[in-house]
């Protein structure tokens, strides 16, 4: 098969061989797989990952930097076939989305993010078939492609925990952070302030269930809100993922303030302990998203509650990845662009 | 009066004008003061406290590195007065301790981390008469003086909200840490593992409740635990205060584990969120003690539930404040020298 890898920081089309399904795992055709800012980390901060993920196991540990891997955990295919013994639970020619984890004896691997399991930017996949969720007929591929990067968002949503009398800052209106509010405003979560420095976004971020958005560069994001009788936040989530966002929030957050980190940002971050303890600052490290947030992601995006719409706005194939990865942020760059691996 | 003081780092006894107290104050006679780690932090960590109080607003905001004021916020002394208009609510005479806070306007100063309000390495203080908390006669004045570091310890263990089920591991047996377990062991938690490099501070562990005191250099303590069913800790307690030990028990810490961190660390950390993330990790930072851990504090060893007659094992005038401070820690160090300041 032809596919966008990432070697050695380096995003280069090649031809793989044709990966075969096992026991257990679907054979996917990708019809369209959403490239992500943590796609773009890894180039630059993949090596840290790797080398942490050694010393204190986990999935990234048998990834190889220097060593060809497919990017792309935010995709959309139709099912070609299954490996042996296989409960075909799908149909093939059905189109499926899953979360992307890959059971591998007792422990995983990250589709998208390893040797063996391809991610989106390549024609082919592999998909454990226990975690398939079937594509509704009508709901375009790229739609489609956005329910992974949606999970997300709904799984740091309720990650923090939101109570009554809880108001919310969301840092970043990227996918993740448009998807946080969306479940935020699906929990009656209010009032939500969105922070982030380009118009476009904080428009999505209204359309998403925002209450409130602003650019943090002209308003503290942490004064009072006079449209809500003078309240803080003090439920911010971070959705950035560049370094310095953790002591930033924590210089800034009020006490007792809950923070949850969405960002996954993969340079050493600094911090200040006895800022946060002067605080008494909780912070809870969001862990990605499970099935049940894929499910609601896919009911949400199906049923027309959220349109995803506005967040396409770049469709490459093969050929464009390396730029597209290279370009993903900063003014007028949509929330996502996809890859369609049948096009070269 | 006659005072130890820190002055740009350096501890010396200086002769300085008696506090007078205000309305809503108590004058008082220190009798005996415990040296607590963070007066030895301040001394070279101190500057960051400072600049990041005043950029985040604080207590500290006010603190002058290079200007005296005099230390020490674990301290019982006797009522000789009380400023204008005051309740009188302890008779002169009585003795006294406080959690370490005086109330200025809408704001507060920490006592022995003020200008003006001098800490228990003098011979006289100020209080806020709201926070006095008479003690018994009887209780030894030394034992006295442990109440604000137990009862620290004893707000760090419920800020974890120890749950049935939980494994608790409690890292570094000093003051705060010995608290911590007196803490657990009062809600019933177990197993509680206690962690230190010296033995005769695990002996105190058990003492004071820990099911297993380990050396972490010998066994590690997230490893399973035998005589509980294999189980493994999953809810951690930092009292040791050292930069490093965040990043190092984020990637020790088991999957969902949670982590309080006590020990008040003055220098930066490094952290790598994606490491917490991978394990959805959440950290609480402890806030410092409230009246209502004061009272608890003072309850447990008025009533012999906890012994601190072993936590006490150096006096000290104030001619040895330098030394002492200079000596806090290391093997066959007690858990406090105390300070009386009428002795020189």
């Amino acid at each position: 098969m032809k596919a966008a890898c990432v070697e050695n920081g380096l995003v280069l089309v090649r031809e793989l061989p044709d990966p075969e399904p096992g026991k257990g795992q679907a054979l996917v055709r990708t019809h369209s797989c959403g490239l992500c800012a943590s796609d773009a980390h890894f180039i630059s901060g993949g090596q840290n990952v790797i080398d942490l993920s050694r010393k204190m196991g986990g999935p990234y540990a048998a990834l190889h930097y220097e060593r060809a891997f497919v990017p792309g955990h935010e995709f959309v295919g139709e099912v070609l076939d299954y490996g042996p013994d296989s409960r075909r639970s799908v149909k093939t020619g059905r189109r499926v989305t899953s979360v992307p984890i890959m059971r591998q004896g007792g422990t995983h691997a990250v589709v998208g993010f390893s040797h063996e399991c391809p991610g989106g930017c390549g024609e082919l996949m592999l998909l454990d078939e226990d975690f398939l969720l079937e594509i509704p007929e009508g709901l375009p591929d790229d739609h489609a492609a956005m329910i992974e990067p949606l999970a997300v968002g709904l799984e740091h949503a309720r990650r923090g925990r939101p109570e009554k009398g809880d108001a919310a800052l969301v840092l970043g209106c990227g996918a993740i952070g448009l998807g946080v509010i969306a479940g935020l405003a699906m929990m009656g979560v209010g009032p939500i302030v969105a922070a982030d420095f380009y118009a476009d976004r904080r428009d999505l971020a209204l359309k998403a269930g925002a209450h409130i958005a602003i650019d943090p560069r002209e308003t503290d994001p942490y004064g009072p809100l006079p449209d809500f009788g003078g309240r803080r936040v003090n439920l911010i989530y971070e959705n950035v993922g560049v370094p310095g966002m953790l002591q930033r929030i924590v210089e800034a957050a009020p006490f007792d303030g809950r923070i949850v980190m969405g960002g996954y940002c993969m340079e050493q971050e600094a911090l200040f302990v006895f800022a946060a303890q002067n605080k008494r600052l909780n912070i809870q490290f969001a862990g990605g998203e499970e099935p049940q947030d894929m499910d609601l992601a896919l009911r949400s995006i199906a049923d027309g509650r959220l349109d995803v719409t506005p967040w396409l706005g770049g469709r490459v194939g093969l050929g464009g990845v390396a730029d597209a990865i290279a370009n993903l942020s900063g003014p007028g760059t949509p929330v996502r662009t996809v890859v369609d691996p049948r096009l070269l």
